[in-house]
């Protein structure tokens, strides 16, 4: 059994970090909003594949409160990357292992600056979580987690893999985290992108209208091409076929229910949104690579200009 | 001198009625929201041009208390154009002229099923007015208005051009009514689809941001690509240069004073926006004629969602 460290306990890493506990892990939940409420009456998921309540999970309001860990699971915003650092650092001792379950791109390469990239791993989660009321997370559909390792070590993967084996939560290898990365992008461009740009709406809504319908389709075929140059950038062998993730993740996202993507919810909420993270990011390195993205920059436009309202 | 009816007495209804006024017209103006202040107060005109105070102008609270004139202006918001009919109808007598001055593509086919295509004309007003308090119109900046006539017969042309001679208005002859309704889009694609769907921002705003700068020569050129596509189906020889119509009104609107296009007027106040219009019906058309435009077909679909929202 391993310790584990939840930095950044918002749905995900309530969600995860409650099936990590409930396969027997020592979980600590570093909690901010939700400290008094999880510590006097735990942690409850109300889910799909069983619902869940930690009466006395581990809670803490400071990670020197809870040290070296064997894994930190850092399920911060991606908004919140500079603060990342400070957060997690506490928890990392010669072993600890971090694994990275945040929208975006290019985060790991901020962590492997901090620790080292051999023990970097990314997440990637294919899933639908929202906050219910303070101490509740609702896990809505879906749900496996593909797990990589920054530098691609097959044994670190095994490793990255093996905290799950107990846990009920499916996981999936990423032989390469950077086109797992690509791939989670091919998702949350057209539908975080367009959940907020169409004003605040759901997953359901974006495909029923048949011009937005058609753009998910458009800007996951350039999101895939501008991963593949990226991957091809990186000495990278595998590729994304665009259009099979374009025809996959429109029928998966088709017989879902209804959802509120996460930057849909900040947008609602006027919370910041991770612009940088799932569009900036791609964007620049499309440019750079010189691939044509039109419909990402106009939608990285919009995201920029509706992330700023207000500030 | 002519007697004018202006139906739909918004800024722009009001701007080019009061200018007509002044040049000794007969111009009644039927009010609904401003009638009572403007019968009180008259209408006042702040403008580049020159100020204008009409102290005693004609309005009206219903057609037909201004019965048949010479010239119908009909400045009506797109989104009312199946009001349109019963208002301008009263109106018309056998030698009335319509002036179809809204944004939009299709109004004037509208008008001649209503009241026959040789009394119908268009006007593509590029400026920038806004209402102020009741009463009063501000006149921001640029102000030419392209004339057309719906079968581009050049009498009528001339007869339309005729009407502003002696008035305050810079007047361009569109020798194809088609071909300057596409151009117009050409600015209100980008400018008004931009400035609605990226959070309700200025025009200067648009194009200080890189990508959205980009979009809007993107938009420019596949309007432009869809106009001639359309022009072609109609046997018009004319053809819209993109490249250089992107370059003069990204110059353009570069060189105005920072810009509310009336959508995103339209869309801060929480109002029907004209989406039909300048939105959905290019967009037919593009899709009819197989011309690909994916980031108008996108602008759009985000355009119908926010119309949508709490309707």
């Amino acid at each position: 059994m391993s310790r584990v460290a939840i930095v950044g306990s918002g749905a995900v890493g309530c969600y995860y970090g409650a099936r990590l506990a409930e396969a027997g892990h020592e979980v600590h939940f570093l909690m901010r909003r939700d400290y008094a409420v999880v510590a006097a009456r735990g942690l409850r998921i109300l889910s799909k594949d069983g619902d869940l309540h930690l009466e006395r999970p581990h809670v803490a309001r400071d990670s020197a409160a809870i040290g070296p860990v064997d894994w930190v699971i850092c399920a911060l915003k991606a908004t919140g990357i500079e603060d990342a650092r400070a957060l997690v650092a506490p928890c990392v001792g010669a072993s600890t292992r971090i694994l990275v379950l945040m929208n975006g791109l290019g985060l790991e390469d901020r962590f492997a600056e901090w620790f080292g990239a051999e023990r970097v791993f990314g997440g990637l989660a294919f899933t639908c979580i929202n906050r219910g009321e303070p101490g509740t997370v609702h896990h809505i559909d879906y749900g496996p987690v593909t797990i990589g390792h920054l530098q691609d070590d097959p044994a670190e993967v095994h490793a990255g893999l093996a905290l799950w084996a107990g846990a009920k939560v499916e996981t999936v290898r990423a032989p390469s985290l950077l086109a797992g990365r690509w791939t989670k992008l091919c998702w949350n461009v057209p539908f975080n992108g367009l959940a907020v740009t169409a004003g605040g709406i759901t997953t359901d809504r974006i495909l029923a209208d048949p011009a937005l319908r058609e753009a998910v389709t458009t800007l996951i075929l350039e999101v895939a091409a501008a991963g593949n140059a990226d991957l091809a950038a990186h000495g990278q062998t595998v590729r994304l076929d665009g259009p099979a993730i374009a025809r996959n993740m429109v029928a998966a996202t088709d017989a879902m229910a209804a959802y509120r993507p996460s930057t849909m919810i900040d947008f609602v909420e006027g919370l910041p949104m991770e612009v940088a993270a799932i569009f900036e990011e791609p964007l620049r390195r499309a440019s750079a690579l010189g691939v044509a993205t039109p419909l990402l920059a106009l939608v990285t436009g919009q995201m920029r200009a509706l992330n700023a309202r207000g500030r």
